[in-house]
């Protein structure tokens, strides 16, 4: 079983409620990363739905949520309609709140209408002319789980090479399971959080904790990998936005994603 | 009084709840803006919260809000921090929850940190060199509402000219109120859904309803004009984002937003 597929398992328990596991595989400083929260509550919230797709997801990070402890999870269907549905999601350790999520589902393979696509896949060197960054960056105990291939703050710090001043808060890299494992639609929320922060080209090591993340899903995924694009165009008085966008090995974009969070 | 103000005022009737009416002054084709619903709603909260500035804001719309009639908004405190604090807030209409949203809010004038940007001001012509768009574009009563400065398919169209046929979807444009009203903070999430979508530049007349709204408020606005730049990258069978981006007349940015929705 894949690590992805073994930390968002979750048990139906009750009504509308799952119980979980937060793994600390995906800690980063010993907080879990909170794409792969969302990714996980939105594991359950499939079961209860309508419809079988995430379309849109917002996560609010309510207080930290702690890695290696046990994890609850409710899921509320507040909406029903023919094309659409929408659930209010939490996810509880003990009686406290950690974070609260809205979540609007359809479905993908049965949507209609117009295709106007202006965006493209930025053209970059294929993933297997990029050398690999192995192991963590610091105390990144999530990079373990990833291959990344990516010419960004990142691979200059894993080769031990200085960062260049004049990088840009933005970056793009290539992105898989180092498992073998698939990425899913339900995993974008996990690959849309699992880069470095695009600011972190500017300012290496800075703790960026994400207040509030929203991830659209666009298309299932083919196999293969992953690009992303990821960019902070406004980092104002220590809060900023992250935009990422993420296309599949066929080149179609597969999530678009938008974060707003803090330097601390 | 600005029809901003009369239309948005809320009183409080219980714990946690306030009533208020859906005014049709903010229509499209017999629909109320989400962006309208979504600043009363943070009207609402505001009065309910421990800091005083929405800073991101995302609301999930469920079935459509009748104007002219009453509503009930109740919000809920869920996390209050030192820095940051998160509400839920619903919009009801008799017993039909009409939008669900979530926001966390902050105070952006004590906001300490880093500041690096990236992005820029459009360069356009000035507000007084475009000619204003008098009167609604068909059926839109919120076009009444606001002083319109924009090169667009709305500027082709009510001028009575065809529109290009190789309009990008995207588009700049001035905006204020046109009663004299400045544009506050909480306004923002309005001016964020003002202008007719961007994919009108190609699709005139579609008829896009919002299904998500995600608002990021980043500066308090300084008086006059607001230049905004909406646009849609990636229509992919029907659904779409739509990205915005809102200046004031200083240059400042203040304020992003992202907005998923179809065309039917």
């Amino acid at each position: 079983m894949s690590a992805y597929d073994e930390d968002t398992a979750v048990k139906p328990t009750s009504d509308g409620r799952y119980a979980g596991t937060v793994s600390n595989r995906w800690d980063i400083a010993g907080a879990p990363n909170g794409g792969y929260l969302l990714a996980m509550m939105l594991n359950a919230a499939t079961n209860e739905m309508s419809h079988p797709d995430p379309l849109t997801a917002t996560a609010h990070y309510l207080s930290r949520t702690r890695s290696g402890e046990a994890c609850t999870i409710s899921v509320e269907e507040i909406r029903t309609g023919r094309r659409y549905s929408t659930a209010a999601i939490s996810l509880f350790q003990g009686d406290k709140e950690r974070i609260r999520a809205l979540a609007t589902y359809g479905d993908l393979g049965s949507a209609e209408g117009p295709t106007d696509v202006v965006g493209s896949m930025p053209d970059v060197a294929a993933p297997e002319e990029i050398a690999p960054i192995q192991g963590g960056v610091g105390p990144f105990e999530i990079a373990n789980r990833f291959d990344y291939r990516t010419r960004s703050a990142l691979s200059y710090l894993t080769a031990g090479d200085p960062v260049p001043e004049d990088l840009e808060p933005s970056f793009t890299g290539w992105i898989r399971f180092n498992d073998g494992r698939e990425a899913s639609l339900t995993s974008l929320a996990l690959f849309a959080d699992a880069f470095p922060p695009a600011v972190f080209n500017r300012r290496p090591f800075s703790w960026v904790p994400t207040l509030e993340l929203t991830v659209h899903f666009r298309a299932r995924p083919a196999p293969g990998w992953l690009l992303s694009r990821f960019s902070t165009n406004y980092l104002i008085d220590g809060l900023l936005e992250e935009d990422g966008e993420i296309w599949d090995s066929s080149g179609n974009l597969v999530a678009l994603s938008r974060q707003f969070a803090q330097i601390t």
